[in-house]
């Protein structure tokens, strides 16, 4: 074994390849223990700036990860396999695994399935919908070791995931996209790149309830920057109209949203309308949390069931939606760390791919990530 | 008096710069009359292509119908100022207007405004918002000539304009598109370009109602693509993937919208999820139509009002939608041609244009547009 339980430290990168973000962990073990976690994320829109650049995106994060030391395990998932970059999910999956097999010895690569057990290329690429969009699996298995019972509520820039867990086991019920769309467990909205025009469909403007625009003018975005939920820093994808990241250019693409520009509505009238869109997204969430939850209930209907709040947007959307409920929060950062709580799949993903060679009871080290 | 009723004939073109298509008409006429009507349309997003080709755009449009003609008079009308190209409609119109005089001679351009009045390049300038997005004005004076107590329900590849005619004059409440977005006579709903996301949270699928993805992963021109409303040819803007036009890719697309694709859903569900969201797209325009035809209902309460349907929609989204309330449907095809029916407020604004030169009889022989 080169890299083993007595070849230390091994080095773990977990790969969440999405379609907007790709995002990549290292985890360094020592002693059958966590030592160190490190996550990067980059913003590479797969669909705009080519699937050809993926290899190259993955060597960057590689490096800036590992900076020369060689990966004993990588665990990969991904969503990008989604993006029409590509014709079906076949060629999405196959294109991927390809590319982190041009980055990484094919040997050391897992791949999540979306049962929670770990294929190698060959097996993932025979069958790719079983990995297709298994990322929430990777949180899911990370979270069920810390909370053994809970709803996981993780809001990422584009999507929402909600995972039910029970007595330490994942139980959604969604096996693929399709079916978590139907069932509650996946939301398409986020905290950043959700077009305001698929959350409303009219907005209160100077008392009336105007109509929207269909048009990408604005995205969440704008809403929490203006609501000062989210910085210039944290506002990491691009703009619906390609100029900058300010308070003003964001209220400017909101006014837009209603056909107006920032000469015909002032700011006081563009906060009452982000408030509008953030409290309608909320409702989505909610939404979806209600359906699984009262699922997980019947599940466990003699404990109290916390939600475990993730991702970007895990403050002001997952834990404002969950309390609509009346449902305790538990928040990701205080059990793993601020930063690995917002790229949760990339984190489980690398530390079931490490505990796969050190054995279970890396596990039990995760809550020193905080 | 250079290109009056003595100095025949007179060649007036009409101009409506939208955002994502701009039309140009051309109105030949002689003794008093419309001799010919020729009417040409470029996609051309300005948002993407970039404000600065703007110029070049209206000069090929300009040759293509003129052919070396000298044009007496060039009525202007436009949406695009409220593209993001342009930070505020102020920049937009003024950039729209001087793009139009970089083009043709100053003193023959007149840009009508929301009160259905020609305004010099000058006035316009000063006061942008009088005549930004007043093309439905354009459509609207012609119309009034020809039935004169009706309503315009006129569908383009972006947004529906519902617009109330009374005893030979248009009454549209709405001043702005703000105004018209809150009373129901602008519906941002369109046959081509619409986001899907836009119009649906949910679809039928396989039995289950499932949420849809947020991204723009298909348009209105694949439902309506699929349905046989529209042929490939019809299908003259972008597709939402940068991928073909044909069935199979529409198809794609449109599984897309709930995270599937085409090895997943077959083509007879397909169908079903484009018919459930063509359904939706008509409840929308029902939705305006009935709002404001009870507000027209009011000021003609012993006539029976019909609906004139115009734009590419006409057909499978104006007359589906009118039908569905009992309104008789004229189709404007029948009164002014078929061409000239896509493209309305070019060919409105060109003859307003070229009637205030020759004179108010002028409207009289639109009907030789047929």
């Amino acid at each position: 074994m080169v890299n083993g339980v007595n070849s230390e430290p091994l080095y773990a990168v977990g790969l969440d390849v999405g379609g907007a973000n790709t995002k990549a962990c290292l985890v360094k073990v020592g002693s059958g223990r966590i030592k160190e976690v490190k996550v990067v994320s980059t913003y590479f829109p797969i669909w705009k700036r080519g699937k050809d650049e993926l290899p190259k995106v993955l060597q960057q994060l590689k490096e800036l990860l590992l900076q020369g030391f060689e990966a004993g395990v990588v665990g990969v998932t991904m969503t990008a396999e989604l993006s029409d970059a590509y014709f079906c999910k076949r060629e999405g999956v196959h294109h991927v695994l390809n590319s982190v097999k041009s980055v990484f010895p094919e040997d050391v690569i897992s791949v999540i399935d979306c049962d929670g057990r770990l294929l190698s290329v060959d097996e993932a690429k025979a069958d790719p919908l079983r990995v297709a969009a298994a990322n929430w699996m990777a949180t899911a298995s990370m979270v069920s070791k810390l909370v053994p019972t809970c709803l996981v509520v993780d809001v990422g820039s584009t999507t929402t995931s909600i995972i039910p867990i029970a007595y330490g086991k994942p139980i959604a019920i969604g096996k693929n996209d399709l079916e978590k769309l139907a069932c509650g467990e996946l939301i398409y909205t986020g905290a950043l790149r959700t077009n305001l025009a698929a959350i409303i469909n009219r907005v209160p403007v100077k008392g009336m309830m105007v109509r929207v625009s269909s048009e990408l003018f604005a995205t969440t975005a704008d809403v929490h920057l203006v609501l000062n939920h989210i910085s210039m820093e944290d506002y990491t994808c691009d703009t619906a109209d390609g100029r900058g990241k300010s308070r003003l250019e964001c209220l400017a693409r909101l006014s837009r949203v209603v056909c107006a520009d920032i000469d015909m509505l002032d700011e006081g009238e563009l906060l009452r309308l982000a408030s509008f869109i953030y409290e309608r997204q909320i409702d989505q969430i909610v939404e979806g949390v209600r359906e699984v939850y009262e699922r997980l209930k019947r599940e466990a209907p003699n404990l109290e069931i916390p939600a475990v709040v993730a991702g970007i947007g895990r403050r002001f959307l997952a834990e404002e939606a969950v309390k609509r409920l009346g449902i305790r929060a538990i928040d990701l950062a205080n059990l793993i760390g601020s930063e690995a709580s917002k790229a949760a799949p990339s984190v489980g993903v690398a530390i079931l791919a490490a505990s796969s060679r050190v054995g279970e009871a890396l596990w039990s080290s995760i809550s020193s990530l905080r």
